[in-house]
C-alpha cells in the first residue's frame, strides 16, 4: 500500500491507515504524503516507512515503485488528497498497473470520472471508492432485506447528512480541511453536495437497489463569505416510481455526522442511523418494531444476511464503529484484488464495495443537483 | 360545552372530551353527536348528557341552547366533524354568540377560512384550533428559546409527520376515518397535506416565529385507487432567508405519528420528537448536547420558560402525553374565554393556543402546496 | 368523590383530581382538603366545590356526607394525606359505607394495614391503592406476556426507582413534601422504601405474578441530618426460585423518576422504563428485539393483551403518560364499584387495579426490609 | 508480538490481533496458537506468521524467541488462553524478559495473581490486563470528571454486566467457549463473577477511584446441569462510605453485553452504557442533562479530558467501538513499554491501562464474592 496525501496533519489519512491495518492484510510501504517535503518526511518517519520510499510527488512514487521487484513494490495506491488531486494520481496509478483506493467524491468533475471509468475498464484493475457508510453491517442487512422483498415495493426514501462543523466561516480561521472543501478550485462545483451529499445519494441507491431518476434541488450558502454551497435540500424521484428527500447540510449547528436513511415500502419500513450504527430498526405493518443488531446469530426467519456477517469481525454485543466500516471496504477491496491476482472469482460478498461506477454516479449526482439548483424548472432528469 | 360530531364511534371525540374534562374546567352538557339519531342517542347516554340536550343536528343544538338561561346553556361549541362540516356549525355558533373549538384543518377551503376569520373578528369571540402538537410543554420551550435568541438567527427547519396507517387501501375496507379523509368531497383539496401537513407547517411557524414565504411541493398518491394524495415532500423557504423541508406521509409504513421538528440556527440547533415528547434536545456549538425535560425546576440560566411551565400539570419525572397537550389547548382557550367574560386581559400564556389566524394560514398552506404540485415552476409564493 | 387532603399546595391532590376527571366518570363534590381552614376554603373554591361541602375534618366530612341523600352524597373517598393520616379516614369511610381510594403506602404500619384489610373484607367495599406504575398499558402487556409463558420460567427480576430530589437536606429548606416524608412520625419506619421502594416491590410482583419470599436489605441515610433512610439496595428471592435486585434511592442525583423493571426468563427477557412508558422491549432468544407500543392493533401472534387495550384511551402514536396510568386506576375502581352496585360481576380487566391486599403486601415489605437492614444475617424471610 | 492461544477458532484471538494491528505499532511475528498442532499451523499460515515461528507450545516459543537477535525477536507476549493457562506462560515470559498482555481474569487463583505481581515488580516489566471497557474514551471522561469533583463526593455506584448467551446449557452443545468458561477446572472458582463480574468491579473502581471495602453476594446457577454460577447480585460498600450494587449475569436472556455504570454523587450523577459507548450522560442537579460525546472539541468548561482525547482516533461523529477501546489498551501498553525502553517516563495518559495490580484486585474480588456467597453473614470484608 502506497499513499498519496494523508500526511500527519490530515485526519483522513489516519482513518485510511487504521482501516487498512486492522485486518493485517495490508502494510503501508511508501507514500507521497504531502506537498511539503518536511511534512512528508516526518510523516514517513512516524509511519515506519523506509526513508527511501517517502516520495516528493505521486509521479515519483508511481514511477519508482513500478520499477521495484513485484514482491517488494506496493500493491495498490490510496489517494487521500483534496478532490482536485484525485484524477491525475488515479489515472497514472492505473496506467502503471496499480489498483486504487480513492476518497470520495471520486474526481473533481464528471468528465474526469467518466474518463477514469474507461481506464478502469480498459486495465481490468480494481478501484475502491470510500463511501464508508455502506460498509456498516446493518446497512448491508438493510439492503439484503429490501432485496429479498421484505418491505415490498419501495415507495419512499429519506436520506440525510446533517453536520454543523461549517456553521462558522472556519475556512478563514485556519481550518485547512474547511479551506479546501469550500474552495471551488479544489473541491468542485458543489460544497455540501460533493462532500457529503454524494455519501447519502450513494446510500439511497445502495440500500434500495433503485436509481435516482429525477431531482429538484435547492442549495444554499448560509454562511456569509463562503464560496460554495454549505447546505442543500433535494426532492428525489426513483426509477421505480418511489419518491424521496435528500438533505445534506454543513451548517446544521450542533450535529456531528447524523447520517440516516429511512425506506418505506408497501409492507413496512426501516431506519438506520450512523450515530447508532449497530441497530437496524425494522417496522413491518401490524407487528412490533424489530431491532436487528450487528453480529447476532438469529435463527430463521431472522438470520442476518451473509453480506452483514461477512462484514462483522466480532460477536454480538461488541459495538463496531466507523473504522470497522471503513476497514470493510479495504478488506473487500483486498480480497477482491487477491482473488483476481490468484485467478479466482471474488464472491459477491467480496465484491460488495463501492467501485468506479458508484464514483461516476456520484459525480453525475453533483452535476445534476447544481444544474437543478440553477434552473427554475422543478424537475431535472438524471440519466 | 356542546359537541358537534364525536359520537361514540369517533376517536377524536374521545380525545376532545378527555382533554376538556382533565382540568375540571368544562363539562359536556349537550351535543349533536351524529347524523345517525340512534348513535347520537346512545352517545349522549354514555356521556351522561341529559336526553333533552342530545340534538339531531347542530342547527337544532345552537338554536335551542341559545334560548336556555345563560347559566344553563353551553359556553362553547366543539366541532369534531369531518372537514366539510366545519364551517357551517362554526359560523352559526359564532353568530349566536358561542365561542368555538374546532378540529384542524379549520375548514374545507381557504375561502371558508377567510370568511370565518372575518366572523371571529366581527363577533370578538374566541376560536381555538386543535393543532395539538404545539400544546406540548417542550415545544413551547423550544419556541421560547428561539425567541430569546439562544440559537441565533434561524437558518434551517426540518419538519416531518410520517404515518403508515394508509399504507393499504383501508378506505375500502370499512375504515370510516380513512374513508372521509381520502374523499375529496369531504376532506378537501389534499389528503396528506390537509390532514397532517398542516400540523407540521403550523409547528414550523409556531416554533420559529417565522413564516413560510415560498414552497416547492411534490405530492403523491402511492396507493392505487386512492382519490387524494397520501404522501408529500415540500421544500420550504422562510421570510428571514431560512430554508426547510416538510415531509408528510400516510404511507410511511410502520410509523405511528412520528412528528418531529429540527431547527438550526447560527449558534446551535434543537430537536423535538412527538414519540418522546418530554425531551427537548438542544445542541449549542462547542457544548455537550443538553436535554431539557418537562416539569423540571432548573436554575438560571436553564430555567424553563413560563410558557412551558404554565402548560405542565405535574412535577418532573411524570411523563405527560398527547392528552395533556390537547388539554392545554382547552385550558388556555377556557382561561382566555373566562378572562374575557370577566373583563380581564388574558395573559400571553393563556393566549398561547392556535386561533383563527393559524386556521387561515393552514388553509393557505394547503392551497399553495396543491398549486405548486401542479406547477412545473420550481417555486410558488405563499403570501 | 370526596377528598381528604390534597389542598391546593399539594401536588398529589392535583394528580388525583385530573385522573378522576379524565374520563368524565367522577366529580369532586366535597373535601376536607387541609388542616388549615383557610387553605381548605380556598381549595374548595378553586375546585368548584360548594362551600357547604368543604369540611374542616375528614370526620366531619364522612359524618355529614353520610346523612345526605344517596344520589347527592359522595360515592367514594380519596385519601391523599401523609401516611400517618391514612388509616383513620380509610377506616371511618369504610365503616360508613364509602369505598376508598388511598395513596401508597397504604398505612403507617403493617398492623394498620392488616386491620384495614379486615375491614374491607367485612364491609365488602372496594379499596384502590394508587400504585400508579402498574396502571401503564405496557406494564400490563408485560404481565400478560409473562403470564402466557412467553419468557418461560422467570429467573431474574431487576426493579429500580432512582430519584434525586432528596440529594440535599430539602426538608430543612421549606419543602413540605420532603419534610413529612423524612419524618418517621409521619412517614413510617422507612423513608425510601415506604415512599418509592413499595412501588417497585409491587411492580415486581405484579408483572411476574411471583412473590418475594426472602430479602437482604442495605439501607442508608446518605444526607447528613436526615431522620430516615433515603437510599437502599435489596437482594431478592422469589417463591419460584428466581432472584432479583431492588434499588430505591432518593439521592440518585440527577434522576427524576427513572423507574424500570427487567425480567429475564428461560426463553427471553423484557424491559420497561417509566420515562419511556409507551415502549415495551421484548428480547426473545435468537430473535431481534421487539418493541411493543401502546395502542397498536398488531395482528396475531403479536396482538396486545386485553389488559393493555382496556387501559388505553387513544390509538397508537399518541403518547400516553402518568396521568392516564393514574386515570386507569380510577377508571377501573369506578367500573368495579359501579358493577358491584349494579349487582354485576366486574370483568378481570376492571378488577385489575391494586387493592387492599397489595397494600398489606407493601407494608410487609417495608417491615421486612427494615428488619433485614438491622440484622447481620444475610437473609430475612417474607411471610 | 507473539501470541499464546488465539488460534483461528477462538474469537478473542481475533480481537487482540485487530486491536494490536490497528495503529500500526505492533506486528504478529510468532505464536503458539493452539494445543492442536494442525490448528496452530493453519492459524500461523492465515496470519502471515513465518512457519518457523509457529511453535507447538508457549515454552518452546519463549525459549526460542529469547535466543533470536533483539531486533528480530518478539517484543511482548499476548496470552489469550483459558484462565487456567494464564499464569505459567505469563511467569515464563516475564522471567525471560518479555512484557506481557493478558486476558482477564488475570489468573486461575488469587495466589497465582499475587505471585505474578511479585514477578512483575521484580522484573520491572510491564503487564497489561485487557479490561477492555475502561479503554473507552467516555469511560475515561467519566473518571476524569469524578476525579475533578464535578459530582461531589460519590454516594452510590451501580454496575451491571447482563448477558444472555448462557441461557441454555450451551456447554453441552458444542460451544467451546462456553465449555471451558463453565468448567471449574479451567475457569476458576466462579463462572459469572470471574468472566464478567471482574470487568464491572474493575469499572466501578476505575471510574470512581474508590475501592470496594465490603460486599454481600448472592450467586446462582440458574441453568440446571451447569457446574459454575451463571448469575450473581452483589451489594457493595466502598471505602469512602458510598454504597453500590453489582449485577453480573450470563442468563439475562436476550441481553448481549449490556454493561453499564451509574455513579451518583452529592452534586450530580453520570451514566455510561457499553452498547452506546460514545455517549456519556451527565446529570447535574438543577440543570438539563448533558450528553458528552467522543471526539468533540468542546470549549471550556466542557473540554474533554486529555485522557479521553488521547484515546480517541478520529473526530466527533465517527462512532468508535470495542475494537478501538481494545486498541487503546494495546496502544498505551506499547507506548509505555517503548518509553521505558527508551529511558523515558511514560505520561499519565500512556500509563492509563489496567496492569498487574488490577489483576490482583480482580482475583481478590472473585475470592471474596465466593466466600460471601457461602456465608450466612451479611457482609464480607475486602482488604
Amino acid at each position: 500500500m502506497g499513499m498519496v496525501g494523508g500526511g500527519l496533519d490530515a485526519f483522513i489519512g489516519t482513518v485510511h491507515r487504521i482501516a487498512a491495518n486492522m485486518d493485517g492484510l495490508a502494510e503501508l510501504v511508501c507514500g507521497a504524503f504531502s506537498i511539503d517535503p518536511e511534512v512528508g518526511r516526518l510523516s514517513g518517519e512516524a509511519l515506519f516507512v523506509a526513508p527511501d520510499r517517502v516520495y516528493a510527488t505521486f509521479e515519483e512514487m508511481i514511477e519508482k515503485e513500478s520499477k521495484l521487484p513485484e514482491d517488494v513494490r506496493m500493491d495498490f495506491v490510496t489517494i487521500v488528497t483534496p478532490n482536485f488531486v484525485h484524477f491525475a494520481p488515479a489515472k497514472m496509478a492505473l496506467e502503471n498497473g496499480f489498483n486504487v483506493v480513492i476518497e470520495k467524491p471520486m474526481t473533481f468533475s464528471l468528465e474526469e470520472a467518466i474518463e477514469l471509468q474507461k481506464i478502469v475498464e480498459r486495465t481490468g484493475l480494481t478501484l475502491a471508492l470510500t463511501h464508508t457508510y455502506s460498509g456498516y453491517p446493518m446497512v448491508k442487512q438493510a439492503k439484503a432485506m429490501i432485496n429479498k422483498g421484505e418491505l415490498g415495493k419501495v415507495r419512499k426514501v429519506i436520506v440525510e447528512y446533517p453536520q454543523g462543523w461549517l456553521s462558522r466561516l472556519s475556512e478563514r480561521e485556519g481550518n485547512a480541511g474547511a479551506a479546501w472543501r469550500t474552495d471551488p478550485k479544489k473541491s468542485g462545483k458543489s460544497g455540501s453536495m460533493g462532500d457529503i451529499g454524494t455519501h447519502v445519494a450513494h446510500l439511497a441507491e445502495y440500500v434500495t437497489g433503485l436509481r435516482i431518476s429525477e431531482l429538484c434541488a435547492d442549495l444554499h450558502t448560509m454562511v456569509e463569505g463562503r464560496m460554495l454551497d454549505d447546505d442543500g435540500n433535494v426532492l428525489l424521484r426513483f426509477d421505480n416510481g418511489a419518491n424521496g428527500v435528500l438533505v445534506a447540510s454543513q451548517i446544521a449547528a450542533g450535529e456531528e455526522n447524523a447520517i440516516s436513511i429511512r425506506v418505506y415500502g408497501e409492507k413496512g419500513g426501516l431506519e438506520w442511523k450512523q450515530h447508532d450504527p449497530n441497530n437496524l430498526f425494522v417496522r413491518l405493518l401490524d407487528q412490533p418494531m424489530q431491532v436487528y443488531r450487528t453480529g447476532n446469530a438469529y435463527q430463521e426467519p431472522y438470520t442476518l444476511s451473509s453480506f452483514a456477517t461477512h462484514n462483522t469481525r466480532i460477536p454480538a454485543g461488541h459495538p463496531e464503529g466507523l473504522l470497522e466500516a471503513f476497514g470493510n471496504i479495504y478488506r473487500n477491496f483486498i480480497l477482491t484484488v487477491s482473488a483476481k491476482m490468484n485467478g479466482e472469482t471474488p464472491t459477491p460478498e467480496m465484491l460488495d464495495f463501492p467501485q468506479v461506477g458508484e464514483g461516476v454516479r456520484g459525480m453525475a449526482f453533483v452535476d445534476k443537483v447544481v444544474e437543478s439548483n440553477q434552473s427554475s424548472e422543478k424537475w431535472t432528469k438524471v440519466d
